[in-house]
């Protein structure tokens, strides 16, 4: 690979498409044996090509972080969309746009308030909206309890309402991420399944129709071995993979399938520090999962291999600068300037959201360039 | 200028031109006022109509952190153009298409192979570039020692060559962002002044013509009182200012002229947070000068007049999420899902990088949109 890479411009978003189908593969899979519908989320990848491998031969379902991802794979011919974002009437007027331009969408919500809002515009407006009641089972980021009043409130607006069609409940296992080990994960997804599962016999038990048990991340999907009751699952960045799934234990390093390209650019052998043309821009300030006292933003790694270099450690980032403490002299005789580094980044979704497009590499050479629907 | 804005599609970044206006005039004031030629860094703007406004009637002459900033503002007829990152081979072709194109290159090494690099691609190519010399002042990023032989050897090379003209040395005082205090910044400022003078100096004592010492960093310049040498001051953040600036005392509220619009999207009563659509994506993940114990990605302000909201910390984000740990109740009542706030980033260079262009506010209204120049 490393001839055919050196000449490239850089900084330069690659993607190894043989790990992107194998990781595309192998969650299909992994769902399948579990028995459940499969819905991609395409906020990592923002990209026709990529979710066309992580379906398959599947029928074109998705779920969508932003209006614009929806607006691009509608056009596309995706028409089974779920906005997987707790809904506000911000976004109301597109979203009908869309159902009208043939999408079926699915919004997600925890909120009476707002599913009164949205049950008076769909009706005023003469569209449907399928809706799934976000569920909080411990990220505590958006959801109702599945225990509480409010999630049969909202279900009962929803279901009340002419315009709206209450589809069931739906789940992120976002705390996944703050799992310390692989029994915590596992005992997370679990979880996970198991609240969803319940909150929605809670609204069947109140004679609520309640089908669909959406629930996701790939780390607690990944982590499951066996469903009792959910009916789908999401997950985007297993598509990718990156430091944080690495460190998860939910990938190998074989299933990396995003770098970026960039090239040594200085040396300051006084302050032990080696400089890459890849900084905040080119890979994001996420710390992903470092550690307070050993940040890093990426693993700097050679560009035939993509094997780790010891004993460097990209410990800060400016604008346009990667800044690399060097631990060991030798770093500066085998990595003059000019010489190429590709680093594995922390958060893959976050990564790739400063790059208009794909650099593809296929049998070590970049083969074409897949664009990516930035912004919102 | 609530009702104007509370229409928008968020997350949307917002451009106060009259502030942009001010912190332009008055940069160009203090440079004047030092005695130095100023040269904007675009590399905080990207765009052409703010570099106009930070330009005034200055002549055209910019300093830039990507070649494409350099060739979308030699299309626009800027001929003066310093590229102000550590040059490395792979940059010599585009940068002699620059140069074939109109463009005056300078260029920055503190590397004597790299050097003699370009000296010998210079003259193979038939083209001339300019060189300044990087100088380490304190930052530990780029630049060779102000003492060093390096310093002496790498001018030597460029003197001698025939394709490069030795322009004289470079000073980015990047370590102002450590500054404790006001003292401990004016300390900064005369230093970096000092050492890049005594560095010329060094160069003119051996025979070797050194006409410009370029020194900048925004924090840096407004700290510096007098110029006792120098001939040429860089700045960029100044035209936006952020929570960072802010901090270092640099400038005041009502300097602050980017924001990003966002919009409550949900309530998270029981775990004490309240969600806003402004994610990683929308604001970036910089926790710029934010301590370790408390961090904020961000400053929540009313949409009116740009007033902090008292209670509310901006600590998590993801993806598309902003999640706000809210420490007064009532701030639920006083911001409904729906509702729409401002935020202050912490590092505007960053934040803005997310966005294709700016939705200029002027009268409380949005009046146009400048497009920004992004990617490499």
């Amino acid at each position: 690979m490393e001839a055919a890479l050196q000449g490239l411009e850089t900084p330069e978003l690659l993607l190894d498409a043989e790990a992107v189908e194998r990781n595309a593969a192998r969650m299909r899979r992994h769902v399948a044996a579990l028995g459940l519908r499969f819905r991609p989320h395409v906020k990592t990848a923002k990209c026709l090509e990529v979710v066309g491998l992580m379906l398959g031969d599947l029928p074109g379902r998705i779920a969508v972080s932003t209006l614009r991802e929806a607006e691009a794979f509608l056009a596309a011919g995706v028409t089974d969309i779920l906005y997987a974002v707790g809904v506000a009437p911000v976004r109301f007027e597109r979203l009908a746009r869309l159902v009208e331009a043939g999408a079926g969408m699915t919004v997600i919500t925890d909120s009476v308030d707002v599913a009164r809002h949205l049950a008076s515009f769909a009706s005023g407006r003469g569209v449907t909206f399928d809706v799934l009641i976000e569920l909080d089972v411990g990220a505590k980021r958006g959801g109702a309890p599945p225990g509480s009043a409010t999630l049969l409130e909202v279900a009962q607006v929803v279901a009340a309402s002419e315009g709206l069609r209450l589809r069931g409940v739906l789940t992120h296992a976002g705390h996944a991420y703050g799992a310390g080990d692989r029994a915590e994960l596992q005992r997370i997804a679990l979880d996970e399944e198991r609240l969803a599962v319940w909150a929605a016999d809670r609204l069947r038990e109140a004679g609520i129709a309640a089908p669909d048990v959406s629930i996701g991340s790939t780390p607690s999907i990944l982590a499951l071995e066996t469903a009792c009751g959910a009916t789908e699952a999401r997950a985007g960045v297993y598509i990718f993979n990156d430091l944080d799934q690495l460190k998860l234990g939910v990938c190998g390093r074989e299933d990396l399938a995003l770098t970026v390209l960039s090239t040594v650019i200085g040396h300051n052998r006084p302050a032990g520090r080696l400089l890459i043309d890849a900084g905040i821009l080119a890979l994001s300030k996420d710390r992903g999962l470092t550690p307070e006292g050993e940040v890093s933003y990426g693993e700097i790694c050679d560009v035939a291999g993509l094997a780790p270099l010891p004993g460097l450690r990209l410990a800060n980032l400016n604008q346009e600068h990667g800044i690399v403490e060097v631990q060991d002299e030798a770093a500066f005789e085998r990595l003059p300037v000019g010489s190429k580094v590709r680093i594995v980044p922390n958060h893959a979704c976050i990564t790739a959201a400063a790059y208009p497009s794909y650099a593809v590499v296929r049998g070590g050479r970049v083969v074409g360039r897949w664009p990516r629907i930035n912004g919102w």
